[in-house]
C-alpha cells in the first residue's frame, strides 16, 4: 500500500523569531534554512517581509533552498484595497513563491482587535486571498484563533475557511493561537471542518505548547485528517513554544501508526541528523541544549535506575522505545547510587577497566562512589573522576607526581589610572621524577583580562610537570560549572570541569570542598590524571 | 452535580530522582515534601528504603504529611517467600501507609529479565501484593512496561492486573515505562482495561516524556475512565522526565472538560503557588529555570508579537488562555513601553521609592537594567541590587564607606600530622568616616574547619566599618549560589548572596565577574550596602 504524503512546514524563522530573547541575525537565519533544507522540510517561513530589516535582508539573499521559501504576513487591512495595501504589497514583494498570511476567524476578534463588521472580515479574506493567487503564488491561509473562533461560532468560523478555500488557498492551517486547546478538542474540531468540507489534504494545524501539549494537538488533527503540520525546531516560539518539530519528525517516521501510513520529506538518512540540527540551533541561540528534550536531549537515552541499566545490558529494547541511533543520539548508563553492579561492570569496560562478575572489587568501588556521593560528589557526568577513583580501588593507578602545596592569592586594588581591577597569582609546587618544583602562574589573559584564580592555578598546575608536561600542552578547560550542594551537614561546593585535547577528547572530572578554590584544584588535578593515564596507559576511549 | 475525584500521586522524589545529575540530599528531599503537601497533591512517594542511604535517612525522619506518605520498592524476588525478602522488609520496614510496588506484566520482561516463567511471575504480584496487605498497608501496583505489554500479549498483561486487584491493591498504576505509548494508543489500552473489569477509579496512570506526549498522555488515560495521575513537578524524571505535574494540576483545574468534572486535593489558593513551588525546586537543584514552560515559565505569558502586545492592552484574554495570577505567574510585555515602566514603578515602589509617572529616571534604570543583564547580572532574584541600583541612579545612596583594595590568599598544604589541610586569609582594606582602616580574617570555623575564600572575606569586610559594625552583627550569610553564564562573549560567575539579619529580614544581591571572588566580594558588598541603606533610611520592607 503507498504511504500517504504529510506536509511539514516550518516556522522557526518566523514563529520561532517571537521567542522571548531570540533575535536571529540575517547570516543565521540563512544557516538555519540551509539546515532545515538538508532535514527535508517542505516549507521554510522565512520571515515577515516589511516588518523588520533582518527579515528583508534574508529575503533579498535567501538560500536556494528544495523546501518551498515563504513569506509571511497579515490580510490586508480595511478600507483599502488589496492592491493598494503597502504591508501586504512588501509582502508579494519578496518574491517567494508561496505566501502565507494571517487571518481572523473568530468573531471576537474580528469585532474587538479589527472593529469591523463579520461580512467585511469575509471580503477582506477573499479579496487578500485572491490578490496573491493572482499575483501567481502559492496561498496558504493561517486562521488565527480558530479554535476558540469555532467554539464561539462554528459557522462563522467555517464561513472565513470556505472563503479562503474558495478564493484559492491551498492549505487552510488551523491556529490555535493561544495555545489553551486541548488534544481532544482539536481532534474533534478538526473533524469537524473536514467532515464541513475542507478537505484533509488541503489542511494544516499550527499549535502552540502553552498546556505542553503541541506534539500532542499536532497529532490529533493528523489523526482526523489533516495533512499539513506546522512547528519549529526545538519548539521555539512566541511564550511556550510551536509545536516541537525536533519531536514530531521521529514520531511520525519512526512510530506507529504514523510510520507505516504515512511518509514525509524527511529521509531516514537526513533523521540521523536531527540531533546535530538541533545542536546547531542551540550554538546559535548560545543556549545550554536541554538534557531532557525528547529524542534530543542528552539524557533521553540516560538509563539511571539500576533496575533499568541492568536490563538494558541485556537487550537495549527493554528500556528504549527507540534506537538511539536513528535520530542521531546515543545510550548513556551513567552511575548514580542507584546504579547496580551490572551498571557498573558496563561503565568500567567503557573505561578500558575489565573487572569479572563477583569480583569484590566492585562492592568497594560502589561503596566508594556511594561514599563520595553523600559528600556532595557526583558522578554522573563525571566519567573521568569516576574512572581515576575505580582505578584507586583497583590498584591501577600509577602516581605521576605530587602536589606537596599550592598557594593562590586574588588581590583587587587601583592601578595607575585610579581603576580597581584584580589580579591572581599561583604557587604550586609538585613532586616529579623525585624532584621538588614550584611553578608560579597568574590570571592575566592576552588581552591583559583578569581570568580568576582558577585560572591561574591550572596554568600553574600544568607549567612543569617533568616529563609530563609535554602530554598537556594540547589540553584546555572548556566548561567550569559550580553548584553550592550539600555535603553531609555543611554547605559545599562542587565543581564540575570539562576538558579537552588535541585529538578531539572531551571528559568531565568533580571536585568537592567548603573552599571553592580547593574543589576547583581537585577537578583541575583530576583531568590533569585523566589525561595522562589516557595517554600513557593508551585505554581505548 | 457534584465533581468526581481525581488522585494526583507525585513521584519527584523517586522518578525525579533518576534524572540525570539529580541527587536530593535527605534536607532538600524534606523540604519537596513539604512543599508538595502545601499545593495539595494526594501522595507523595518518598523514594526507595534501602536503596541508598539518603531514601533511609529521609524516612527515618519524614515529615508529617497530609498526603499519603508512600515506600516504592518492587516485587519479592523470586525463589524467595514475600517474608523472607530482605529488598522487600527494607521496604514495609519505613512504616509508610501506603506502599507502591513495581512489577512485571510484560511477557517479554517476565521471561528475559526476570528469567521466570509466566505464571511464577502472577504468583509473585500475588505473594507481593498480599504480604503488603498483611502487614496492614495500602497497597499499590506499578505494572510496569504495562502499554507494550498489552500490545504483546492482551491476555497476560490484563491477568496481572487482575492478579494484583484480587491480592487487594488499592490502585493500578498502568505505567508506560519506557514512554513510547502515544495518546490515541493510551486511550484506547486504558478503555480496554476498564472494559475488561479494573475499575476506574482504581486505576492510575503513569507516563513519560520521550516523545513530548506525557501529559496528553495522562490526560487520554483520564479521558478513560483513569482516576489516577502520577507525575512529578517539573516533569523531572528519568531519561526525558515523567508527566509534569506542574502542567497537568492547572489543566485539570482550570481548563475544561476537565474544570468542570473533576476536583483534585489542590485548591485555586494553593495554585496561586504554583510558580514559587516550581522554582524552589528549580533553587534546590541549582536550575536555570526553563523560561518557555507551560503555565509557570517567565516567558508563558510574554507577549513578544507586536500584534499580539497591542491587542492584549486593549483585552487580555485575545492572547491568553487563562488569567496568569491564577497560577502566580505574571504577563510581560515587553520593557521599553508603557507597560514596562509601570511595572518598574510598582516594583521601586515596593522598596520604598516613590518615583513619579513619566520621570526620567525610569528610563535611566530600565536602560541600566537591560546593559547590565547583557553583561550577565540578573535581578529577578536578587531584588536587594535592583534597589541599589535603582538608588543610585535616583542619586538616591549614600556613601557609607569606600573599599580601596582587598586580598584573599587560599593556601594548601601539609600540617604538622602531614595532612593536606587549607586555610584562606582575607585582607580588606576600606576608607570610613575619613579614615583607612585595615581588618584581616582568616577562613576557619569554631571547629577548626576551613569555610573558604569568600567566608574569610565577608569576616573582613564586616570586621571593623566604624559607626556602620554594630548594625552588621546580626547579619549573616545563609545561601550562596553560583553560575556559570555569558556576559557579552565572554563566560564569566554569577554570584547570588542570600543574607538574614536578626529582625528576619532576607535579601538577594548578585555579583558578576570572570574571576569568582571578585563576583562573591562585589555580592557581598551590596548586601552589606543594603542593610545600612534599609537600618539607616528605615525604609519599609
Amino acid at each position: 500500500m503507498s504511504k500517504e504524503r504529510l506536509c511539514l512546514y516550518d516556522t522557526t524563522l518566523r514563529d520561532g523569531q517571537q521567542t522571548q530573547d531570540v533575535q536571529f541575525s540575517t547570516e543565521e537565519k540563512q544557516q538555519i534554512a540551509r539546515a532545515l533544507d538538508a532535514l527535508g522540510v517542505d516549507y521554510i517561513e522565512g520571515g515577515w517581509p516589511g516588518a523588520n530589516p533582518t527579515d528583508n535582508a534574508f529575503f533579498d539573499a535567501a538560500p536556494k533552498t528544495t523546501a518551498k521559501m515563504t513569506a509571511f504576513g497579515m490580510t490586508k487591512r480595511p478600507g483599502m484595497s488589496a492592491q493598494n495595501d503597502d504591508v501586504l504589497a512588501a509582502v508579494l514583494n519578496a518574491g517567494t513563491g508561496s505566501v502565507c498570511i494571517v487571518g481572523k476567524t473568530h468573531d471576537f476578534h474580528v469585532e474587538t482587535a479589527l472593529g469591523i463588521t463579520l461580512e467585511e472580515n469575509l471580503v477582506l479574506l477573499k479579496e487578500s486571498i485572491a490578490h496573491i493567487v493572482a499575483s501567481g503564488r502559492e496561498a496558504l491561509f493561517d486562521a488565527e484563533h480558530f479554535f476558540d473562533g469555532y467554539k464561539a461560532n462554528p459557522g462563522y468560523a467555517l464561513d472565513c475557511l470556505k472563503t479562503a478555500l474558495e478564493a484559492g488557498a491551498r492549505w487552510i492551517v488551523l491556529c490555535d493561537t493561544n495555545g489553551g486547546t486541548l488534544p481532544a478538542e482539536v481532534h474533534e474540531i478538526t473533524r469537524a471542518v473536514i467532515a464541513a468540507g475542507i478537505p484533509g489534504d488541503q489542511l494544516g494545524i499550527h499549535t502552540h505548547d502553552d498546556t505542553e501539549n503541541a506534539v500532542a494537538c499536532s497529532l490529533a488533527a493528523v489523526d482526523a485528517g489533516a495533512r499539513q503540520i506546522q512547528g519549529t525546531l526545538n519548539g521555539l516560539g512566541e511564550r511556550c513554544g510551536n509545536a516541537n518539530l525536533t519531536a514530531l519528525i521521529p514520531i511520525l517516521m519512526l512510530k506507529e501508526p504514523y510510520a507505516s501510513r504515512f511518509e514525509t520529506g524527511v529521509s531516514l538518512k537526513a533523521l540521523k541528523g536531527l540531533v546535530r540540527t538541533s545542536r546547531m540551533l542551540d550554538e546559535i541561540l548560545n543556549r545550554v541544549p536541554r538534557k531532557q528534550a525528547a529524542f534530543v536531549g542528552a539524557s533521553a537515552f540516560a538509563h539511571k535506575a539500576g533496575l533499568h541499566a541492568s536490563a538494558i545490558l541485556k537487550d537495549p529494547s527493554t528500556y528504549e522505545h527507540i534506537d538511539p541511533a536513528l535520530v542521531g543520539n546515543a545510550r548513556i548508563i551513567p552511575m548514580s547510587n542507584q546504579a547496580g553492579q551490572s551498571n557498573l561492570r558496563k561503565r568500567l569496560s567503557e573505561a578500558g577497566l575489565k573487572v569479572e562478575k563477583g569480583d569484590p572489587a566492585l562492592g568497594r568501588i560502589l561503596e566508594e562512589v556511594k561514599a563520595r556521593e553523600a559528600e556532595g560528589y557526583a558522578y554522573d557526568t563525571a566519567q573521568a573522576s569516576f574512572e581515576l577513583l575505580a582505578r584507586d580501588a583497583l590498584g591501577q593507578m600509577p602516581e605521576y607526581f605530587e602536589v606537596k602545596r599550592y598557594r593562590v592569592t586574588v588581590e583587587r586594588r587601583k592601578n595607575k589610572y585610579n581603576k580597581m581591577v584584580s589580579v591572581s597569582e599561583a604557587v604550586v609546587v609538585v613532586k616529579v621524577d623525585g624532584e621538588k618544583r614550584l611553578s608560579v602562574s597568574e590570571s592575566m589573559d592576552e588581552a591583559g583580562g583578569d581570568r580568576g584564580p582558577v585560572n591561574a592555578l591550572a596554568k600553574a598546575l600544568s607549567k612543569d610537570l617533568g616529563q609530563y608536561s609535554g602530554m598537556l600542552e594540547d589540553m584546555r578547560l572548556v566548561d567550569f560549572k559550580v553548584r553550592i550542594t550539600q555535603g553531609g551537614t555543611e554547605a559545599v561546593t562542587r565543581v564540575i570541569i570539562d576538558s579537552e585535547d588535541g585529538a578531539g577528547q572531551r571528559w568531565s572530572t568533580v571536585g568537592v570542598s567548603a573552599n571553592i578554590v580547593d574543589a576547583s584544584f581537585e577537578a583541575l588535578l583530576d583531568a590533569i590524571r585523566w589525561k595522562l593515564v589516557r595517554d600513557l596507559d593508551g585505554a581505548s576511549v
